[in-house]
C-alpha cells in the first residue's frame, strides 16, 4: 500500500515548524495566483533585495573555476581576491569538489580561532571549531548529544526561534521553556529561570541544558555582560550546557548597546564547569548568505572524546558543504585596512548595516504608532515580534492568515514562537526594502483596524 | 563540571562510522608526522586526483559573481556555460544567496523530472522531488520518517554502506541484516530476504523498509531487472517501503551490465502499492564534486502529505545549499550534442569513466593475485571487498590498522560494513591513480604475506 500520513513516526508528525509553515504554504499558493505576496516570515536578506559583498563572490567564483586566476579574465579580479582564492586552493589543494575533513577545512577553523581572538580577546582551540552547514546543523548536533529520551529537558525561551521546539520534538526530548519579560524589553531574569527550571524538576525532568539567543529571535534583545554572567551562573548551579545562539552578533542597532559573547565571559571570569557551545552563521550579520548554509560550533568545557561524538555525527553525513565553509572564512577573515578591496567591502557592509538599522527604526516607530499593537525597541537581530490586541476567541493564527489573504504580507503567528498564554503576537522581519516598509506599515494599520472591529 | 562522554545520548555512543573511524583518524595522525598515505577508505574522487568537470565550474563560477556575466572576462566563458548561468539566476532571481523552497529550486526539480524522463522513458512530478545536500541527508530524512523506536525495523545489506547503520542506530531503530551472496558475485536472492524477514518478525519487530544499494557499496553487484522485480515484489508482500540508493548508477564497467533504476521497474510493471525511496548524488558517477554535497530523493506511492513530512523536515535546517543544487542541475541537465561545451565535457566524462573502469579491473586482477585474498569482480561503484583469509584469532580490523601502519595505505575494515561471522574483507577504493594502484597491490601482496605467516 502507498505510504500515508499515519504510516509517519510519531515525533515527526508532532514536529512544528511555523517558519515555513502552513501560512508560508497558502503565500507561495497566492503568489501562483498572481497575487503580490511580500515576504516578511523569514530572515532571507537576499530574496528581499540585499546584495551579495563583492569580494566574498569573487573568491568564491575563483575557487570554483581556478583556471580564472591564470586566464586573461584575471584582471577582472582584485588582487587580494586572487591572493585569497589562491590561499584557499593552497590550503585545500582538492579545491570544493572532495570532502573536506569532518570538521571542516582546518584553514578556516584556524581562521575562526583568530576571529575569537580579534573579537573577544580571548584565546580558543580550533579542535573545538566545527562548521557546520548553516548554525541549524550545528544546533541540531548538540542537541543529539544531549537529548535521550523524554526525561531530558532542553530550557528553551519564550518566544524562541522555532528551530529549538522542532528538533527538541524530533528528538524525543522534553521542552522546558522560560519566559522572557515583555514589559521589561524581553529581558531575561534570574527568577524566570529559576521557576522555570523547578517546575521541571518537579515533574522529573532532568534537566540538560540551557539555549539562549543572543541578540534574541525574534525579540531583538540584547544581552549585557552581567546578563550573560548571570546565565552563566546558573547553569553551573544546575549543571547546564549552555547553547549560545549568537548569530545576529552584528546585528546590534542601538550605539548603546553592544555585542557580548557568552565565551568572552566565560574566559573573562575563569569558569571552567559550564560546557558551552556558541553557534555562528553566514546567514545573517551582514552577508545574508542563507542559501550558501555556512557556519561554525565552538565548544569550551568539553571533553575531547564528546566533540570526538560530535565529530562522529558530522562524519554520517560526510561534511559541510565546501562552498559554505569558505563563505564563513571570508567572513571571518575579511579584507583589511589598506588591502586592495577593502574600501569597496567596508562601504558595503556599512550600507547594509545602516540599512537594516534605518528600517529596524522606521518598523518599531510604525507598528508602535498602530492602536492595539504595541512594540519593544528593536534594538538587534532581524526582526520585530509585536503584541496585538485581539478581540475574543480570535488567535494570531487567525490573524495572519487573514492579514495575509487581504495584504499580501506573509508574517508569522506568535504562536509558532511560543508566547505567554492570553497574549498575542507575529514575528515580521525588519527586511523589505525601504518602500515596501512603508507599505507594510499601511496596510497593517488599515488590516488590524479592520481585523479588531470585526 | 565540563561534559564527558558519560554525559552524552546512549544513541550517538553506540552510533559507529567506520569509513571515518579510528583507523582513518590514525591515519591522518601518521600523516601528520609526515608519513605517506594512501587514502583508500573514502569514494572521495577529487583528493585523489580526479579533475572537476570544466562545464560545471564555469557555471557555479558565474552564478556566485555574476558580474562576470557582462564584464571583459565573460569571453573566457563559453557560451552555452554563460547561457547556462543566465538561466539559473533567471529562475532564481536571488541567485545563491537566498534560501531557497525547502524542497530545493523548482527548476532543479523539473530538471532531475526531465532527466528521469530521458534516463527510464518514465514521467515523474517535481513535487516528489526535493534537492538533498548529497544523498545521505535524503536517506536520513527518510528513515527518520519510518523509525519511531526499537520495535522499527529496517532491512539493510550485508555488507552495507555504513550511513544506514548509523542512521538506524542514532534513529533507536533496529537493523535487519539480509546477507548478500559473495559466492555469487554478491547477488541478491530472494531467500535471504525472506530468512531475514521472518527471523525479525519472529523477534517481535515491525518491518517497516528496506534499504538497496544498486550499483552495490561495497560490493559493486549490479542488479538487473529481475532482481530489482523481486525485491519490489518481496517488499510489497511485506508491506515495506524501498529506499532505492542509486547513487553509483553511472558507474557500471562490464558491458554486459545495465544500471535499472527501481523507479523504472515500478512503472513499467505497474506496481502502485510499494512506497519508493529514489536517492542520487553528485559525489560519485563521473562528477565526483564530494565537497558541494548535492544530491536528490524522489518518492512514488508516497501519498502528498508524506511528503510534506519530509519537507517540514528539510523546512527546520532551512535547505540544501544552493550551489550544491545548482551542481546537481548541471548533472541532470548537462550540455547535449551541438552545445559548444559538448565536445570538453563528452571527452572529460569519458576519460573519467575509461579511468575508472581501467582502474577496477586493474585492482581486482591485482588483488585476485594475492594467495589468501579473493576478490569478486568489480562490476560498478567505486570499491572492491576483498576477502582475507587470516590466523585464527585476528581480526580485519587489527589487519587493517597493522596494514597502515606497515605501508601506510589506508582501508576500512569489513566489520565497518558487516559480513558473515566468520568472514574477514575490507573495502578499498579504486580511485587512487594507476601507478598508486600499482603500488597498493605491491604493498599489499608484501604485507598480506607477512601477516597470514605471522
Amino acid at each position: 500500500m502507498p505510504l500515508h500520513l499515519a504510516d509517519v513516526a510519531r515525533g515527526v508528525r508532532e514536529t512544528q515548524y511555523a517558519v515555513r509553515g502552513p501560512i508560508v504554504a497558502r503565500a507561495a499558493e497566492l503568489e501562483r495566483q498572481g497575487r503580490r505576496i511580500i515576504y516578511c516570515n523569514i530572515g532571507n536578506p537576499q530574496s528581499l533585495g540585499q546584495r551579495p559583498l563583492t569580494f566574498l563572490r569573487q573568491v568564491l567564483a575563483l575557487a570554483e573555476w581556478p583556471a580564472l586566476l591564470d586566464g586573461p579574465a584575471a584582471s577582472a579580479f582584485p588582487e587580494d581576491a586572487r591572493a585569497a582564492a589562491r590561499r584557499a586552493l593552497t590550503e585545500s589543494p582538492y579545491g570544493l569538489g572532495a570532502y573536506t575533513e569532518s570538521k571542516g577545512f582546518r584553514f578556516v577553523r584556524d581562521a575562526v580561532v583568530e576571529f575569537i581572538r580579534r573579537r573577544d580577546g580571548i584565546p580558543a582551540d580550533a579542535e573545538h571549531v566545527f562548521l557546520t552547514d548553516g548554525a541549524s546543523k550545528g544546533v541540531q548536533s548538540v542537541l543529539r548529544l544531549l537529548v535521550d529520551g523524554p526525561a531530558d529537558g532542553v530550557m528553551i525561551p519564550i518566544p524562541q526561534y522555532p528551530l529549538y521546539s522542532a528538533s527538541i520534538t524530533l528528538l524525543g526530548g522534553t521542552q522546558v521553556p522560560y519566559y522572557l519579560d515583555e514589559a521589561r524589553e524581553w529581558s531575561l531574569s534570574r527568577e524566570a529561570l529559576e521557576t522555570a527550571h523547578a517546575q521541571a524538576v518537579a515533574k522529573g525532568i532532568r534537566v540538560r541544558a540551557i539555549a539562549v539567543i543572543n541578540p534574541g529571535n525574534p525579540t531583538g534583545a540584547v544581552l549585557d555582560a552581567a546578563n550573560v554572567e548571570m546565565l552563566l551562573d546558573f547553569a553551573r548551579k544546575h549543571s547546564l550546557a549552555v547553547l549560545a545562539d549568537e548569530v545576529y552578533q552584528e546585528n546590534v542597532y542601538r550605539p548603546q548597546d553592544r555585542f557580548v559573547s557568552f565565551a568572552s565571559v566565560l574566559v573573562r571570569r575563569g569558569i571552567d564547569d559550564v560546557p558551552l557551545f556558541s553557534f555562528h552563521s553566514v546567514s545573517k550579520g551582514l552577508f545574508g548568505e542563507c542559501g550558501h548554509r555556512g557556519g561554525y560550533l565552538e565548544s569550551r568545557n568539553v571533553h575531547p572524546e564528546v566533540m570526538a561524538e560530535v565529530e562522529k555525527l558530522q562524519s554520517v553525513a560526510l561534511c559541510a558543504n565546501s562552498a559554505g565553509q569558505l563563505v564563513t572564512w571570508v567572513m571571518v577573515n575579511p579584507p583589511r585596512p589598506g588591502d586592495p578591496s577593502f574600501p569597496l567591502y567596508d562601504r558595503e557592509c556599512k550600507e547594509i548595516f545602516e540599512s537594516l538599522r534605518r528600517r529596524a527604526a522606521r518598523l518599531q516607530q510604525g507598528l508602535s504608532a498602530i492602536p492595539g499593537i504595541q512594540c519593544n525597541g528593536l534594538t538587534g537581530a532581524m526582526y520585530a515580534f509585536p503584541r496585538i490586541q485581539l478581540p475574543p476567541g480570535r488567535t494570531d493564527a487567525q490573524y495572519c492568515l487573514a492579514l495575509l489573504e487581504e495584504t499580501g504580507i506573509c508574517v508569522v503567528p506568535g504562536s509558532g514562537f511560543g508566547q505567554l498564554p492570553g497574549t498575542f503576537h507575529f514575528r515580521t522581519t525588519i527586511l523589505p526594502p525601504d518602500d515596501e516598509i512603508e507599505l507594510v506599515i499601511e496596510k497593517l494599520s488599515a488590516f488590524h483596524a479592520s481585523f479588531t472591529r470585526a
